[in-house]
């Protein structure tokens, strides 16, 4: 009889209406009925990401469609400013690596948000950089940074702006024309509320140019071929047509609820699971720069990190994320963000008091859970 | 109260435990539940591959397991032969040629299967050539090749066999271990009965070496890294959790069944299929080399192929394919590969017989599904 709950940063739980939508019969991709909901697609994509440009979906995982950035805006040689503050941002700078791309790096301290100054002052310092490599929110650290800054920043330079949001699209703002952003790469299964499988990626004028002449080479992920079949809303390879149909649904559902909305419950999300975090004695990772995407929390003196997030998921069904890489084991990471609500926060809240009881820890019982009530109930002044 | 029914060469029906599969609640890819899912997707893997060597499953589409076998044998200037046959034969060469990879194209008449004996000649002509790209099914055409003897010719050289089972795999008999496959290629929307979304290749120790040696840049389709993150039944990005979950059920059916059983009643649905065309007065269009896997026949003269297809879909619901590339118009292909039985062959030849009749084709109505029973009720000799 064990329920499961998922508050991880990916994959996010699916809605009922996407587990439908995955469990009908497939259709066949190069047909009229197939066209239609790839046009239904894009018409969602280009409205979560605020570009009235095209949004290309791919048949891959979110490092595919960072991978399809790199490669088709720059070419060996060129030089690329990457900005580094965990797991996520230390990939563009591999990425970029691995095609022979002189990858500048600015490494930003783990918890803290790059500062758009500095940014400036390293494209001043070397007008080679033809891409700023960014992320919305680092997932590995829970820290959020000022895309919209940074693109008025970028946008007064040659370089273009690329961002990762494979965490934080269709969670948190991120207007990817208003912001100037060149490229948005995102994936399926964060705010887009479906299994992993689909990467997506936005390309401005300003990267037009670029895609046109870089010379990386690519196949499966050329843009250019890409272009030419969604101009005729077709793909150049099979897509991945099941979760297609079910891009549809999750759009449908954030286009009813409206970005606004998504935005208002995921701000309210993580603001409760602040509360109750510092409710309970325990320390955020990131004060300063916390995403609204999800929590990271420093694993107090005297508590085994690891065992805390394996209790919570092996004996009580409430799955959260602990840290990667040089944060394995010192944080614990909770995420507000999909197909998540108050009382889904409420659960792990609620979890993650009985396991810090069993374990020893010393607070006050239901402090944290209080603390998130009081947030969640609070009336919009 | 339309019913539809697909007879394409990919995607092919779904089992509806496949579908079940996929409408359940998704879990996270970095837990012990996922683990046991991978491995037993590993393990059915072996089997339907008939290797004792690792099988990659990779978030791509068939065409980035193509580019991930290129990119990972081969180095920029290196020398390959591409066989080409139909429109699959050709994308190797334009995936060689997207790396900057000097392909040697063997050109092969549309409709007929390479012969073993020109690859051997041209191995010994070139001593360069590195590597030997085939396809086990040519879809485009219905022509399946004799993967068996080239990898005799191949086996005792020193370039590496790389197929394209893309189409055929877990349909048709393709032994990769006792065949001398080097690397096998496969995709999810065919023989796996799946939706398109995961690629499939297996890596014999003949190609593991030019995996460590190769030069092409790679990132998202690295086999090595890809290897390393297998060896601890992990993946090195976010895998297609769902989509994997379902591959499980669908390994399972197949072992459930047995290869035999599976081969059996693709060669029995062949020969109705090939026995009803050749019954209505039409002509195969490869009858030398028909696959087991999908049936083309040519268009008669008189009709019009494409509304021949479009009619039997969007009137009837049944969904054949119609030519692609140069055969647009000129031939239609009705696959029998994966989750398709007797009854829905049947459905498919009387939907054929009743468009070609509405379209003023001359034949004795029934005759396709008669010759179809005959083979159907044919007991095994």
């Amino acid at each position: 009889m064990r329920k499961d709950h998922l508050l991880t940063p990916g994959p996010t739980p699916l809605p009922p209406q996407v587990c439908e939508a995955m469990a009908r019969p497939i259709i066949h991709h190069r047909t009229p009925q197939f066209q239609a909901v790839l046009k239904q697609a894009n018409e969602g994509l280009k409205y979560v990401f605020q570009t009235s440009g095209d949004v290309f979906i791919l048949a891959c995982s979110g490092t595919g469609a960072m991978e399809a950035a790199v490669i088709n805006l720059l070419s060996c040689g060129d030089t690329a400013l990457t900005i580094q503050g965990g797991k996520f941002g230390e990939r563009w700078t591999e990425i970029c690596r691995g095609y022979g791309i002189n990858a500048e790096v600015m490494d930003v301290e783990w918890g803290k948000a790059v500062e758009p100054g500095e940014i400036e002052k390293r494209l001043k310092a070397n007008p080679k950089i033809k891409a700023v490599f960014t992320t919305l929110c680092e997932t590995s650290t829970g820290v959020s940074c000022d895309i919209e800054a940074i693109g008025n920043v970028v946008k007064n330079t040659e370089a273009v702006l690329v961002v990762d949001a494979i965490s934080g699209l269709g969670a948190i703002p991120l207007a990817t024309d208003a912001w100037n952003c060149d490229m948005v790469v995102s994936g399926s299964q964060k705010g887009l509320m479906l299994p992993p499988g689909l990467g997506f990626i936005s390309v401005s004028p300003k990267a037009w140019k670029l895609v046109n002449s870089a010379k990386s080479p690519r196949y499966y992920f050329d843009l250019r071929a890409a272009k030419k079949a969604l101009d005729k809303t077709d793909t150049p390879f099979t897509p991945a047509i099941t979760l297609i149909i079910a891009l549809c649904e999750a759009l449908r559902m954030i286009r009813e609820d409206t970005l606004e909305n998504v935005f208002m419950r995921h701000k309210k999300m993580a603001d409760a699971t602040r509360a109750a975090v510092k409710a309970l004695g325990l320390e955020l990772f990131a004060p300063a720069a916390a995403s609204d995407v999800v929590t990271a929390a420093k694993v107090p003196q005297g508590i085994d990190g690891e065992k805390l997030v394996k209790t919570m998921r092996d004996t009580y069904g409430v799955t959260i994320a602990g840290g990667q890489s040089e944060l394995k084991g010192k944080v614990f990471r909770i995420a507000h963000m999909g197909f998540i609500e108050e009382f889904d926060i409420i659960a792990g809240i609620s979890c993650l008091e009985k396991v810090l009881a069993q374990m020893g820890y010393k607070f006050q019982l239901g402090a944290g859970v209080k603390a998130a009530e009081e947030i969640f109930n609070k009336t919009v002044s």
